[in-house]
């Protein structure tokens, strides 16, 4: 079943190399291609790769299977690129039309175009837990602190409404404090949502007292997997740490922590809960 | 049917004085109850009136009877107070614990909570369009330019949107690009997400060329309309400027525009279309 390395397109953020440690710990090789401009050259020099720009598709697909590649992930974040930064090499260059069309269309259309001319290509495209699920949050507390029962209230009420959202390819995360969403992510991204949270009671806008509210994040419904698990890290802590928020949520067993034991450790000298929880029905 | 003048509590802006003018010119008299720190003190001078705070409802309802008012609006932007900043006359304090159950239900139910008070003290609560109806968007471009039909396809798919949200009391309000839906908007309200959206095309976060975009503001589905009406006004268009966004669509028969002669005027000038579309199917 794994038949030779596995090969990683490497976005940006510590992801890929827990990815790439977690499959080297199962004695698997891996091939990294750390995209130009958004990959941690640091975590590059541990293991063979080779450095690529986004548009690069043929190019990539080509050296992983020269490389022995069977398999490909896609992992790290990419904030969306304008199409006039990509470089797209001649073989790339007959997807260009349908990728325009694509892109038009939100992110989901967009990456599922990608996914189908990857697979064309003749590699399989894996999710990341797929090949190493120990990645996933498990249901739970990641730190010492667990959610209260009106936690888990505001949490339920803001997956529900993440779950309302997903047809139109919006967004994964939510601020809900005492049963009201008083943030909602769309394109600015969860750090700069969760800054606009403290913002917001920094200037009045917003009248919480205290510690109050839950940073929730959950899968969109139809999201591709394996483009885009949802993630939270240590930044998400400090930003939730700013916005005097109860703690964060994450869908277990469909997200990943980046640098969980540093995000655990942050959590719990602030006195955050991290936790685990069931999405809203979504599938495996 | 117009039994004596019409009571209006007055907070921010400029629709205060349209709905005063407008009833005025219907031949009806109003008595108007300003908000301290909300209402403009110049609309209030031409109009017989007593300040109040945010809280005095017994007093407010005392006095509108005095005045031989049968009727009451409420209109006007007020961001939500703090509890503690609140000034709770003797009448008022009984519905304390009233009002801080609703409080924490979100905007929707602490002000059907607020109506039912205020209807079980004898007065009648409109909403400001059933009294005057011309303050409301008709259907069609309020200025010089109109929607495309590529702006028309991306204003239904944010207002489908907005309505899927309904049901969560979040918002009236998103920015569409391109059929990307990119911001939406939730406590910071439409100029925060606005200059949001302006932000994100300064910083590459969000890469459009040129003029893109669309600001659609849609009544929540179970929207008390005497408390709320989706308002935009020339603060909007400035915003929608600065984000450089190709217009602004609001729900025509459900949404108001303060100042609508300077809103056509500056959208005119900046080349932005302002238009009123078919909401999702909410009831009038």
């Amino acid at each position: 079943m794994t038949t030779g390395p596995l090969a990683l397109i490497c976005g940006a953020g510590s992801l890929p190399a827990q990815v790439a440690d977690a499959t080297r710990a199962r004695g698997r090789a891996v091939f990294l291609f750390p995209l130009r401009g958004f990959a941690d050259p640091a975590l590059v020099d541990r293991y063979p790769h080779r450095w690529t720009r986004v548009g690069e598709f043929s190019r990539v697909m080509a050296e992983a299977k020269a490389q022995g590649c069977a398999e490909i992930v896609m992992i790290g974040s990419l904030v969306r690129p304008k199409i006039s930064d990509l470089s797209f090499d001649a073989g790339s260059l007959r997807l260009l039309p349908k990728l325009i069309r694509a892109w038009r269309g939100g992110d989901d259309r967009l990456l599922s175009a990608l996914g189908r001319e990857i697979e064309a290509s003749g590699l399989i495209l894996r999710a990341a837990h797929e090949v190493v699920p120990e990645i996933l949050v498990g249901p739970g507390p990641v730190g010492a602190l667990d959610p209260t029962p009106d936690d888990r209230a505001d949490i339920a009420r803001a997956a529900a409404m993440l779950a309302a959202l997903g047809p139109f390819d919006v967004g994964q995360a939510a601020v809900i404090a005492a049963g009201r969403v008083v943030a909602v992510e769309a394109a600015e991204g969860t750090d700069a949502m969760l800054a606009r949270v403290a913002d917001m009671r920094a200037n009045g806008r917003l009248k919480l007292s205290g510690r109050a509210g839950v940073l929730v994040k959950i899968a969109k419904p139809g999201q591709d997997r394996r483009f885009d698990l949802p993630a939270i890290g240590p930044r998400s802590v400090e930003g939730a740490v700013r916005a005097n928020l109860r703690g964060i949520a994450v869908e277990a067993g469909s997200s990943v922590i980046a640098d969980p034991q540093a995000v655990a450790e942050a959590a719990d000298a602030a006195g955050l809960f991290v936790a685990g929880v069931a999405g809203p029905g979504v599938s495996p």
